[in-house]
């Protein structure tokens, strides 16, 4: 098992300076820009997490993590004009930057390199780890399209939600750990075990997400605080806060989500804490991620090769890394 | 070889009463609406055909041929937004019938669904099937980028023109031919030359278009005449007619298209008419035909096989069929 610190410098080797640029410039110029960004390369790394954790060959992994990268950023573009998104990484979106026909285009062929990549895939993993990609790339989009769906609904229950976040934001993650375990040529159940297990840790991941965006650390999190409240998103802690209110209480909350500004982030906070949402948030990002080690140690390796993998999204979950 | 109404009435039962419906709702109703349409089917019917050429199991290709049915009508989806046409086939297109943002998650998913239908390939022709549908698939978002460029450009070239259309409309009417002699697992020499059939013959096919769109019935062509003039869309028949005028006559050519309505399209047909327009495009058409039969002609398989493929490509760029 390769140390973390090996792998993350093994996929920044994978990312720099790799370049996009051909012709049409309109078309490749936005690709490049949104690739060389950086960003975490979560995705790649935790395929070579897992690869590598599972005794494989991570050349047998790279091209498929560097896909799933470039799928990641594919979606972003299209979600960003969906969403009406502004700024990506402290930059201006491309959508925002060039227009809505670019981000579209620049996408769908972005699309198209993720796939080029994860067909130069060994032939004897090709179909596996295209099924893999195939069904995680289609929940994506349902994913999206029911966070899209659940803007305009009056009623949105939990269970929708983390039904919701498990496609939007879970799968992907589950995929790369899978198709790590598929590229090391693991035994099948062990693939559906660290699936399963990715599945928990992308929901404790989102709901952490959610969670620091109100109680976070603006430094830490890289984002400024309270814009899900300024933006009326509903996030877990805004549906754990109407399910947690009596009745009397939910007039209390839709009077706090009708102010604005700084008031409004300090008056929903004041009933997030009230209502205990805080705690419940907490608690349940602690138990998804017990699930998931619970998970962990049913998979037959070597102890000493889950303990990278163990720390790492221990660290993840909190946000550290 | 089979016979071309045979290979047609099996293209038929490949798409009818195939569901696209599934969860969220919101996401598959336009694929379903958008690929229970119709239309010509010709990328599907070309595979079929290829592959029945070469003496191949139609079974092999059938995945593909739906896989390539589907590309086609996602690149439809996302062109109709960039391009805002409000009508495809008669119908109100994606984006105009729900909204932009469905129109994007819709294609993005339809375009994975393609990607699903290639990868049941069988195991022994998936590698070289991918390689040329992912090649594919992006040259055809860089022909759309030239498109749009041209929109926007003072000065374009024939030269420039033909390299779009290819890009655009050629390599996926060669595609669908070089995966029918790929599943047929005909020599590869023999891909690559029925795939450089395939291009002459995609940009004789996108003249036609062009042509027709002026010189055409409009009971046979489907669309009302004259819109590429009305729309000032650079065609072959607009580029030529700019090639031809001499300083003088450009300036006629600048008055007629800076008119509109009825009197508008009168007015550029005589011009067309005066500058050979009309004739130039006939003989283009025709010197692609001739380059592409010569071609099919150095294919080594059995003459009589050739004969539907002849016929049928006659027909279509005549746009019989």
């Amino acid at each position: 098992m390769h140390k973390i610190k090996v792998l993350q410098n093994r996929v920044k080797n994978l990312f720099e300076g790799r370049n996009y640029i051909d012709n049409p410039k309109e078309l490749y110029d936005p690709i490049q820009y949104s690739l060389s960004q950086g960003g975490k390369r979560l995705r790649p790394l935790l395929s070579l997490i897992s690869c590598s954790m599972f005794g494989g060959n991570l050349k047998e992994v790279e091209n498929s993590a560097i896909g799933l990268e470039i799928f990641h950023n594919f979606t972003l573009l299209h979600d960003d004009i969906m969403d009406q998104s502004d700024l990506r990484r402290g930059m201006p979106t491309v959508y925002k930057k060039w227009d809505t026909n670019t981000a579209i285009l620049s996408g769908d062929t972005m699309f198209v390199i993720a796939y080029q990549y994860v067909t130069a895939s060994s032939p004897d993993i090709l179909v596996d780890v295209l099924k893999v990609f195939n069904q995680t790339a289609k929940e994506v989009c349902e994913g999206q399209q029911f966070d899209m769906n659940f803007e305009k609904e009056a009623n949105t229950s939990i269970e929708d939600y983390m039904e919701m976040i498990r496609l939007k934001t879970a799968v992907l993650i589950a995929a790369a750990l899978k198709i790590g375990a598929i590229a090391a040529k693991a035994p099948k159940d062990e693939w559906e075990r660290i699936y399963e297990f990715g599945i928990l840790i992308g929901l404790a991941f989102q709901l952490r997400d959610d969670f620091l965006d109100a109680f976070g650390d603006v430094d830490v999190f890289g984002k400024p605080i309270g814009n899900d409240i300024i933006t009326n998103k509903k996030t877990y802690l805004f549906l754990k806060a109407y399910e947690n209110a009596d009745k009397n209480s939910k007039v209390e909350l839709d009077a706090a989500f009708a102010l604005s500004g700084k008031e409004k982030v300090n008056n929903v906070l004041d009933l997030y804490a009230k209502f205990g949402v805080k705690t419940d948030t907490e608690n349940k990002i602690i138990q998804l991620h017990d699930e998931a080690m619970d998970i962990l140690k049913q998979i037959d390796i070597n102890n000493d090769n889950k303990d990278e993998l163990y720390l790492f999204l221990s660290q993840l979950i909190k946000r550290e890394v």
